[in-house]
């Protein structure tokens, strides 16, 4: 039978390296900074730009498909996920290294089907790195299959994380004490390079052998996510029980063994969920 | 008047070319990994192997100049320096991404003559970024001249730095709540690669506006140093005064005015320097 869903894909492909082309020509102009939630909750023109360019080409083509969009969400539209086809799109993830041309962002895009998610694009677009997963059929960094380390030994794991835009000062402590409780198991070591997707994607070559987060957004996870699993990693939510996309709390690991240790050490913070409906 | 260390620096570059293309050469085998100051500080047959290429090659050349290599000092070599042309050098900065094949690892070579830079190399080599400087010619990435952001408030900076490989608890707490203090000033956020050479790179594109970290060593330092000096940065003490190549702690600033400003919310670590006789 032929995949369903290998034409979108395809397209998906297509829209996230024209994105990655437009934020790189972004990247030669001024850039105009607004904020969101917090003074270090950024978010510019070319963020709306190229979520609105992902979402009418894909409307255009599929108008029968729904969207959830950082930025059409942050304008107000709704993000509660139905089982129809659902592209679920940050269209640069790392505003804050595009904004200080940290070398950085990515485009993503996660497509969901029955809440369950069939493929997952990354674009890192200024290292030039297409990370693609489809159910069932592996993830790939152009071309190339990816594998997780596999590490079972925590002691011997590198990690990423991020401290995120969150400036509430219980917020920051959590995060801090969090990394304290697991440097000193001890660990090698944890890297952040500031974006949610790249640093999944990072775990899902084997460089890093787990990421977590809390905080994040349904779209800062789905493209990754696949891309994890279909490199052999699993994905948990950060209290050791079943990922939930909705949920804004991440651990992507490369062995269930590593993943349920970090869920061990880390103490959990009290988040709306995406798909809160007040 | 001919520029005496040009020849030198020359060599350095093709030096560390090749030094780069073993690391990537060693990251397509099996890694075998010791440990040296503590369980998660790591080393490998690589690092003594391309210092050792680099140490002997630079011999070879030029018998009467010194040296302070990374992987020497660790074997018991001192690392006093003198006024002697003396090369300083780290074989693999990013030694634990090397392990973990996290793509950030650099060569780095700084050339220190009447303990002045003359000139700096990092070379970065999974990415293939060669940064260099000369003093007083400006510092370059793949030919390209480099500029810091000039950024010099506070609040709108992007930082770098790392949680080290010390897992002494207080030690840990202060790097921490250094942390802690930077983020709540707010700042816009923090990144670690994993390499102190890289993330001073990453500064002197302009891509990040700072860089500190207390517990590194001079070949950490040496070849980044007067790369960020050469794209219009400043070095700092953490203290807010001179930078001390031999103190193991540095604030590698975009402007006077940040590194000032991440001084003052630094807690100091004791640490023993770097050319200590005891």
């Amino acid at each position: 039978m032929a995949d369903p869903w290998q034409e979108c894909m395809d397209y998906a492909v297509a829209l996230a390296r024209k994105a990655g082309e437009i934020i790189r020509g972004a990247l030669k102009e001024e850039i105009s900074v607004m904020t969101k939630s917090s003074p270090v909750d950024l978010v510019t023109e070319t963020d709306q730009k190229v979520e609105n360019f992902i979402i009418s080409s894909v409307k255009e083509k599929y108008p029968s498909h729904s969207f959830i969009g950082e930025e059409s969400v942050a304008a107000g539209e709704g993000s509660i996920l139905t089982d129809n086809p659902t592209w679920i799109i940050d269209p640069i993830d790392g505003t804050t290294n595009f904004v200080h041309r940290f070398p950085f962002v990515a485009v993503s895009i996660g497509f969901v089907v029955n809440k369950k998610i069939e493929f997952g694009i990354v674009y890192s677009c200024i290292e030039d790195k297409m990370y693609t997963a489809r159910k069932g059929k592996g993830a790939f960094c152009n071309g190339q299959k990816l594998k997780v380390s596999g590490q079972e030994d925590i002691t011997k794991s590198l990690l990423v994380t991020e401290l995120g835009s969150n400036r509430d000062p219980e917020t920051i402590k959590i995060i801090l004490s969090n990394m304290e409780r697991l440097l000193s198991i001890p660990i090698h070591g944890i890297r952040a390079v500031g974006t949610a997707a790249v640093n999944m994607c990072l775990v899902a070559t084997g460089g890093a052998d787990a990421y977590y987060e809390m905080g994040i957004h349904c779209w800062d996870m789905a493209g990754a996510g696949i891309i994890i699993t279909e490199a052999g990693g699993v994905l948990l939510d950060v209290s050791g029980g079943p990922f939930d996309l909705m949920s804004r709390r991440i651990i992507a690991a490369s062995s269930r063994a590593i993943g349920e240790r970090i869920a061990k050490a880390l103490q959990v913070i009290p988040l709306k969920r995406d798909d809160a409906t007040n």
